[in-house]
């Protein structure tokens, strides 16, 4: 059956998520004690496709709860320019499910060998990042089939959540409840494959928001581009006004992730110009904001902010598959990817 | 008539470069010896829409020539979620236009309070940005009237290429033959124009590039976006291949940003993917790469690959123009943009 691991697999996300706070946390803990003693001034992460928007959630971690500068790696810059910064002070976080890019590897490598205290995270203790790497955070999501990235984007997420809160010695009194919620978002996927018929002749569409969820939109972005060849292209709310906003004519398709928090309250000017604009608007999540949209997919209880971009981005997955099902296509293996990308 | 002010200030190029190369040169040789005294051991920059493109590039430049890890700033944590990161030893850079943007004056002033150097890189020295950091980097652009920035892109890059190197203390011999080559990339308006009428009814389109072109490549992007309202994507060439390939079809557009030197190079394995996906794909840049293109725009003699970047986007803002006035549209005011944006 087409897209059978994809939809295995974003099932099975609640499930993965209890694991890694079972099994995954103590030594997460672990390794975030050890970076803690090295005190650490500045925080790079590298990532690439899925897990470079799970390593822009986790900038927007340590900025927050650890009060640390942070920044993406430009991987080109090592592997093309063979840059070599000075890495005193650094914590170098490099987030990968297969651990196999070289793109991603060399640049560990050179970080390390520069002074940087280095963390891999990824889906296989075996593979070359997680050997390179000083310290090795198992995201412990078992092995994922389907070329499009689900269940480890999410356990990336929280693994990053669990190593920069274990950092700051703060972790939200929700994140027990994080399964749970991850399962009341996953049970709306009849509502969610009836929306996908809506979008069967689609040929493009930009996905918005703002603040820790900005990455759920550049992954849910992704996933469409993936599965359904669908041309979908992510923005910040902030960026969309400048200077995006003028190609959104009437009647052009939005999906607007709306948290509840300040980043669901920066999201209503834009909102409102999307609204001028006529835009078509699919809002997901905050209640109030998903009755005002074109269509709208109520998510009640989100959480915290700072974790809802776990549950948020999971009714996405499911469009994804279902959009691409609807258009013939296998999710589990779309045309001319593979599951591990060697670039450089 | 309409796009006479895009089309004045993208002819004006080689004269603001000049001017700034001249009379802006000593005043930021001057900034970065300051700098430099200070010896910062991170960098972090800030900027909105074709702004943050040219920080990105000052990012490239600072890993690639200082050696200093770099991050770019998301304005959200600070103006959101009212993040304060330590910023001891950390070197702020700002990058815009007006200088006006609430987004970008904010994180300054948070930082400089934090302890970090600050610098801002505007083209109005009354702005509140120049105000709010310690030292102003005039980009001497004089007055730009159309919505789409253009020469105030290529100074900001210029400026950013001044600073870096001056802090580095090492230019590139091929500096001050820049405003020719700029001259000379402008010289082929009238191919260009005849390439948009292709396009005329494109909807969408992928542009790719990587390294120091990455940034030259998100801001074609974003010119089309505003002026032509074409939904053009952006992607560097390494994450085209992780996921994006796969909605690339038969005869898809895409255009290919290709210099010289290394960043050309590791789009070979891009160009023959997009080959293999039998996309329509418009090489501009390496004369070579330019006659297997679909289309193609040699430019015979680009300079080193560090500065390439300034004369390869003034075809691509010729472009964006006529292919604007191409639709019917005034690329000076486009629908729904104001010049200066004021998001938080």
């Amino acid at each position: 059956m087409k897209g059978q691991s994809m939809a295995a697999e974003i099932a099975e996300q609640p499930q993965v998520l209890r694991r890694l706070l079972q099994n995954g946390h103590p030594e997460i803990t672990h390794i975030a004690a050890r970076v803690r003693d090295r005190a650490p001034r500045f925080v790079l992460f590298a990532g690439r496709g899925t897990s470079d928007q799970a390593a822009l959630y986790g900038k927007y971690l340590v900025e927050t709860q650890l009060g640390l500068p942070a920044g993406m790696i430009s991987p080109s810059t090592t592997t093309l320019y063979r840059a070599h910064a000075s890495m005193r002070d650094v914590l170098f976080i490099a987030v990968s499910q297969s651990g196999a890019s070289p793109d991603i590897v060399e640049p560990v490598s050179a970080a390390r060998m520069a002074g940087a205290v280095t963390v891999a995270m990824t889906n296989d203790p075996d593979s070359p990042l997680a050997g390179e790497a000083e310290f090795h955070a198992d995201i412990l999501a078992g092995p994922e089939q389907a070329v499009a990235a689900t269940k480890t984007y999410t356990a990336e997420l929280l693994a990053l959540y669990l190593l920069i809160a274990g950092i700051s010695g703060t972790y939200d009194p929700a994140l027990q409840a994080l399964p749970e919620r991850a399962e009341a978002a996953l049970s709306l996927e009849e509502q969610v494959a009836e929306i996908a018929v809506r979008y069967r002749f689609a040929e493009q569409l930009v996905v918005t928001s703002r603040g820790y969820n900005y990455p759920t939109s550049r992954e849910a972005a992704l996933k469409l581009m993936e599965t359904s060849y669908m041309v979908a292209h992510a923005f910040s709310g902030a960026d969309l006004l400048h200077g995006p906003m003028a190609m959104i004519r009437q009647g052009f398709p939005v999906v607007a992730i709306v948290p509840t928090g300040a980043g669901g309250e920066a999201l209503r000017p834009v909102l409102e110009r999307l609204h001028e604009h006529e835009a078509d608007v699919w809002v997901i999540g905050d209640p109030e904001a998903a009755r005002r949209g074109s269509v709208g997919l109520p998510l009640a209880d989100l959480g915290p902010e700072i974790l809802s971009a776990i549950p948020l981005i999971m009714p996405l997955q499911q469009f994804a598959r279902h959009l691409s099902l609807t258009r013939g296509i296998d999710p589990d293996r779309p045309a001319g990817l593979e599951k591990v990308t060697r670039t450089r």
